[in-house]
């Protein structure tokens, strides 16, 4: 079996990070939650995660990190948190369902949403993008790169434009984090929700909101917090703010040992790998009878996704074949993300997307194009004569 | 090192437990996110760890099993959905922060809620509780046992209270799930929340909410569903309406593997091994000159946990000495239960709590009674000798 479903959930891990859960799971106490070596231990290394993460995007500190159990709960937070009944915000045809069911939402209970389309190409423009900031506006919501197309935006030139106007970005880096880099301090971003368990190789149950300094998020859910039991609020101190109950200790040990494997490795390793085997795919499949490429034009690049449709072919019939013909292991359908494949043309066709992790091999790559090119001769074969 | 702080997490798993993360960390793809192997398997997991819990709770289906990260996120979105402006919630003062501040940010928000004491045993008057019930009441938030003392309250009892006056019953199970039988159907439960990481053995990041039927619980958090992409809502349908984003599969499937450990021991031995371990703990404590045992007088006996106070010591003290004189681990303090702890008499002191999983042993309890003994003759000693 060959995975390239990377882009849902990185399936291969590295050893360190199946190690460190193991650990976790036979020495954790819970976090916060005692002084006993058990819990200290749990406290300590939850704490080291919270640094490595820090470091990974440039937050202010430690604290500013607030875990999450997924992306989707760290966009809902801030989200929920920010947008409020007559507040404004807007973000693009390229976010996911994450990004836009919180905002239909947040518009249902009386905040002002607008969605800038994309293009055919998947591409942004920014001009329109400003326009649609000359209202006051709270929030905008920057998908970093497209679930989709791989397509990765111009997260700078958005938080200019966000900040010209008194708005506040935040990044949805679920398909970017540890592939794109990404600098709170430098980029001068203000909110980065993120995922642990897609490139930075962490288990699932685990992601996170990484808060700028002087941003201050609502409370999300609110509960237990180990500090302050007698007070009737939940603490307003971060990252407990944004937290509440045990936390995913096990969980958030694997998180750590990935980002350490990354950093190990060398993030700018790990992208030069990654995008090579992008790169030799995409110009590949290029060259494949009927297949066409999604997206690709965006200004920025893309991160490890390769979208494609077969004629005018269902994708799923594609992957499906893939699958068990050639044991690739792709994804097929919407992705959550219907505005982009209305933008795309493919609300009905889908896409299939390939996506890889810097854990591929160029051999796997070029054992998904010879199987990419027979199933495409197949399933167009099979279209002809359906047609007949 | 022994440990006895299994009230805020088990740190001993099973076995099965932690192969069975593993397994998941080394072949799952995102749940719901392919057709591929990688992720059918994960679904497939996952679906038989809502079958598990269905049948732990005795729950309707495997479909009105919702998971969350832990028993407070399950609360909140009990709370937070069902007990709205101008609704009426009830609770006892044996609740957890986990249950109490969601209910107080209700109560900011425009509902109406009462909380009834307890006794300074710790015990509940249940007459008391359907005087509350009197005026129209949407939701009874009952907690199954307190985290505090161990007591096991009347959930039939307050479950016919509820229903005798129109309202639902909550139940927050996070300290008896897997070690006191919970039975939706033939107990009449509307909701039950619970958390995998204590006496169900899973790993931390796990837990949830299972719904009767003909509950509908508002969404609490939206996303990417995996079904229904093109639609702007959240899906309405259980278990989808209350999750978004990629699950924990790797967690969840520890979590089956602790169930599935519960049922080949077998829920009853389990329950009566652990029971025997609080019952010799706290008949060899109530001999120590200087220990005050709290609670332990409600009427349906008690889990896993025996709290006590060593004179007027702090309870911090205690747990120190016990840890690092004994290597005895033990959690002091407040346990985020401060209505219990005023009803005690104990809000400076807290409580030194001892708790029991079933993987503890008869020996251990020995040597904690021992220790405790040593431990308490020595603070009694330094109070006297302060005092004079």
């Amino acid at each position: 079996m060959i995975y390239f479903d990377n882009a849902a959930t990185t399936m291969k891990k590295p050893p360190e990070v199946v190690q460190a859960v193991v650990e976790a799971l036979q020495s954790f106490g819970g976090v916060g939650r005692g002084v006993h070596g058990a819990s200290l231990s749990a406290g300590m290394a939850v704490y080291e995660a919270r640094e490595a993460v820090a470091r990974l995007f440039g937050a202010p500190s430690a604290a500013r990190v607030a875990f999450c159990s997924n992306a989707t709960e760290a966009l809902n937070v801030a989200i929920a948190g920010l947008v409020r009944p007559g507040e404004r915000a807007v973000t693009t045809a390229a976010s996911h369902n994450s990004v836009l069911r919180p905002l239909y939402r947040a518009r249902a209970q009386g905040a002002d949403v607008d969605i800038l389309p994309v293009a055919p190409d998947a591409s942004i423009n920014y001009d329109a993008l400003e326009a649609l900031l000359e209202r006051p506006t709270r929030l905008l919501v920057a998908t970093h790169a497209s679930n989709v197309t791989g397509d990765v935006y111009d997260i700078e030139r958005m938080t200019h434009l966000a900040h010209a106007h008194g708005a506040l970005l935040l990044v949805d880096a679920a398909q970017t984090a540890g592939v794109v880099p990404l600098d709170m301090g430098t980029m001068g971003l203000d909110l980065v929700a993120f995922t642990g368990h897609k490139s930075l190789f962490g288990p699932q149950g685990t992601g996170g909101l990484c808060v700028g300094e002087g941003v201050e998020v609502p409370r999300y859910k609110v509960g237990g917090s180990g500090i302050k039991s007698y007070d009737e609020e939940h603490p307003s101190t971060m990252p407990e703010r944004l937290e509440a109950g045990t936390l995913n200790g096990h969980g958030i040990a694997g998180l750590a040992a990935g980002i350490a494997y990354l950093e190990r490795v060398g993030l700018d390793a790990v992208a030069t790998q990654t995008h090579a085997l992008v790169e030799r795919f995409e110009a590949g499949a290029r060259q494949i009878e009927g297949v066409r490429i999604l997206g690709g034009q965006a200004d920025s690049g893309r991160c490890g996704i390769v979208a494609l449709n077969v004629g005018d072919v269902d994708s799923a019939v594609v992957s499906a074949a893939l699958n068990a013909d050639f044991g690739i292991c792709t994804r097929a359908g919407a992705h959550c993300a219907p505005l982009m494949h209305q933008a795309l043309g493919t609300m009905d066709q889908g896409a299939v997307r390939f996506s890889f992790s810097h854990l591929n091999t160029m051999d796997e790559v070029e054992e998904g194009l010879h199987a990419l090119s027979q199933v495409a001769a197949a399933v167009l074969k099979d279209e002809a004569r359906a047609g007949v």
